[in-house]
C-alpha cells in the first residue's frame, strides 16, 4: 500500500462515504486506489478475514452460524464525465448526490462497507466482497475471477448484489442473447440490378417481424418479467453503385429466467425462420431466488413488494453457483451510466437501515 | 514534354494501338503520360487544330463542313489489379484482348485516335476529345472542365461517345438518384426496450416496400429503358445493447430518360411516403439523340439496331448542351472495371469499320 493511499473513515453516516468513495475516482481497471482504501479501512477489524485478490477485497466473519450470506458489489464505474468531484443538490424538497457512480454502484458499496466494520456479530455470517472491473467485458469481471481461483469463498445460502434497485428487491434477472441475422445476394453495378440479388430487401421481412413483434410478460416465481427483442445495429452496402450482396442485422433478446439460452436462441430462431442466425453473445438470465425462507424475511424486513430485475447483473452468477441471489441497493438503476448520475440520500439511509436490521436480528 | 514521353505509331492497327495505349498506365490522376504520348501523335496532322487543358486533348478540324460531329473518349481507367500488360488470348475460337484498360475504354480511343490521325477529309467537321479524369468523382471530370473553360470547343450537331457498347449505338442513358430514407427514435437501453423507440424497425415499411417494388421499363425515342429502385446501404445502431435512435437505408434510383431528376425525386418521395428523404447525389438521364438525320444515318452505317444504355455516361453531359449524342465503342459494358476486363478484337475493328465508313462518306 502507498503512501498516497487515501483514507476511508467509516464512522461517517453512509450517505458521506457515498460521497467519500465517489470522490476516489475508480473507472473501470483504475480500482486499486479506492480497493487499497478499502482494505485499509477494514484492517482493524477483529472480526473479519480478509482477502486480496488484485483490486477485489473480500471479507468475511466466522462466527458459526447456521447460514451465510454473501453481500457483494462492484467499486468500479464507467468513464467520468464532467460528473465528480459529487455535490448536493436539493430538487422537489428531497436532497440528491450527484456524480459519477453515485447511483451505479458506490452508494451501495458504501453501505456494505460501513455494516461490515460496524456489525461485528452478525445474524448470519457474512461474506462482504467489493470487486473490479465489473462494467468491463465478462472476462474481467473481479467476482467471475474469485469464483474460479477462491471457490471456497463464495460459498452461501443467499446473496444481496448492491446493484441500483431503488432500495427495494430486484429478483432475479432477464437473460440476454444477441444474434446477427445476416442475408447474402449478388452483387452487380445499381444501373443494372436485375442482374443482382439485393441482400439488404431481403431483410424486408424480418424487420416486419420484429416490428410487429410482441414481447411477453412471465411471471416466475411470482415476479413479472417483461421481455424485450429489438434491433440494436444493422449493416450492409458495398458503395452507392452496388447492389449489395451481404447485409446483417444484429438482434438484442432480452428474455425472462423461465428460458435458458438454448430456448431463447430457439424461440429467436423460429422469430427468424428462413434465415441465418448467428450467436454473436449470450448469457443466461437468474430466477428471482426468493423462494427460500432465507430470502423471504431478507424481503420482510426490506418492506417493500419486490419487483423484477430487467437488466442483467452478476445475481446471475451466484444464480450460476446455486445460491439465491437478489439485487438490492440505493439509486434509480435507470440513471446508471447517465450524466445526470445521482442519488436520493435517504435512499442510502434506507438500505442502510434495512440491512442493518436484518443482519443484526436474523 | 519530357524525354520520356512513350511514343504511340497511329499507322499500327486499331487493335495493335489497342494494346500500345493500354501499357501506358493511366488510372485517374495519372494520365500525363498518356495524354503527352496523344498530344504527339496528332502534332503532325495539319488537318487538326489542337488545343491541350490539363490531361485533355481537342483536336479539331475547321473544314467549313455543313454539320459538326463530336467524337469524345476518356483516357483514364480504374485502378490496374495485376492486369497489365495486356495479353492475347483464344477464346472459342475468337481473339481477345486482355487487360485493364481493354473495355473501358482505351479500345474506343484508339480508334478514334487513329481516325482522327488519317482522315483529313472527313464528311463532317470533327472535333475529337481525349479526356481525364472520367473514373472519378464528377467534379475533376475532363469534359466537364473543358465543358466550362472552352465552351466554343464543345459545339456540335451530334456527339458520339466510344463508351463500351458492343460496337452497337446505345442511345442515351437512364439518370441517377440516390437519397436517404431516415428513421428517428428514441435511445433506450435494451434491457428496457419499452423505454425507447426503435429506430430500425421503422425501416420494415420502407424495405417491405423495396422488396415488392416492380421496376418499369419505358420506352423513349423507340429504346426500351429499364428501371431499378435498389437500397445500396443501410446503417444503423449505438451499441449491443442500446435502443436505436438513428437509421438510414440509402435507396439508388435508377431512372429513365423520359423523367427529370425532380420527377424522379417525386416517385421516391411516394415509394417512401410518410419518411424522411434527404438526397445524396443525383444526375440527369439523356434521351437517345436518334431523332435528328445526322444521328439516323449513323444508326444506319453501324447497321445494328441501336440498343438503350442503363449506366450514367458522359453522354448526359452533351444532352445538357443540347448536343444529341449516344454511345458507341467496342467492348461489352459488363467486362468494365472487372479483374478480368477484355475486349473482341473482331469488336475494335468493327468500330473502326463503321466510324470510318460513316466519317468517310457521311
Amino acid at each position: 500500500m502507498s503512501a498516497s493511499t487515501p483514507t476511508l473513515d467509516l464512522s461517517r453516516s453512509s450517505v458521506e462515504l457515498t460521497a467519500d468513495m465517489c470522490n476516489i475516482e475508480s473507472v473501470s481497471g483504475n480500482e486499486t486506489s479506492l480497493a487499497d482504501a478499502i482494505e485499509q479501512a477494514l484492517s482493524g477489524c477483529a472480526h473479519l478475514e480478509i482477502t486480496r485478490d488484485g483490486d477485489a477485497i473480500v471479507a468475511k466473519t466466522s462466527l458459526g452460524r447456521a447460514q451465510r450470506v454473501i453481500i457483494a458489489g462492484h467499486i468500479d464505474t464507467v468513464p467520468v464525465n464532467n460528473n465528480l468531484p459529487v455535490s448536493y443538490r436539493e430538487e422537489d424538497g428531497a436532497e440528491w448526490l450527484w456524480g459519477r457512480g453515485t447511483v451505479d454502484m458506490k452508494a451501495g458499496v458504501a453501505v456494505a462497507l460501513k455494516l461490515a466494520a460496524e456489525l461485528s456479530a452478525p445474524a448470519y455470517d457474512v461474506t462482504w466482497i467489493f470487486y473490479d472491473h465489473e462494467e468491463v467485458e465478462s472476462a474481467k469481471n473481479g467476482l467471475g475471477r474469485l469464483a474460479v481461483k477462491y471457490p471456497e469463498l463464495l460459498v452461501g445460502d443467499f446473496a444481496i448484489l448492491g446493484e441500483p434497485s431503488n432500495s427495494t428487491v430486484e429478483g432475479g434477472c432477464n437473460g440476454t442473447l444477441r444474434v446477427e441475422v445476416r442475408t447474402h445476394g449478388v452483387r452487380a453495378h445499381s444501373a443494372r440490378a436485375w442482374m443482382g440479388e439485393n441482400a439488404i430487401h431481403k431483410l424486408a421481412p424480418a424487420l416486419t417481424a420484429l416490428a410487429h413483434y410482441q414481447p411477453a410478460t412471465v411471471t416466475v416465481d411470482g415476479l413479472d418479467y417483461r421481455e424485450g427483442l429489438s434491433a440494436v445495429g444493422v449493416t450492409g452496402g458495398v458503395a452507392g453503385n452496388v447492389i449489395p450482396d451481404a447485409a446483417a442485422l444484429t438482434v438484442n433478446y432480452r428474455f425472462a429466467p423461465d428460458k435458458s439460452v438454448a430456448q431463447a436462441l430457439t424461440h429467436v430462431q423460429d422469430v427468424f425462420a428462413g434465415y441465418e442466425v448467428v450467436v454473436t453473445d449470450s448469457a443466461e438470465g437468474a430466477r428471482p431466488g426468493l423462494t427460500s425462507a432465507i430470502a423471504t424475511g431478507f424481503v420482510a424486513a426490506v418492506g417493500h413488494e419486490p419487483q423484477p430485475k430487467y437488466g442483467w447483473t452478476d445475481v446471475s452468477r451466484f444464480s450460476a453457483l446455486g445460491i439465491p441471489a437478489v439485487n438490492f441497493g440505493p439509486g434509480n438503476p435507470s440513471l446508471a451510466h447517465t450524466d445526470d448520475e445521482r442519488v436520493l440520500t435517504s435512499q442510502i439511509v434506507e438500505c442502510e437501515h434495512a440491512l442493518r436490521s436484518w443482519l443484526s436480528q436474523g
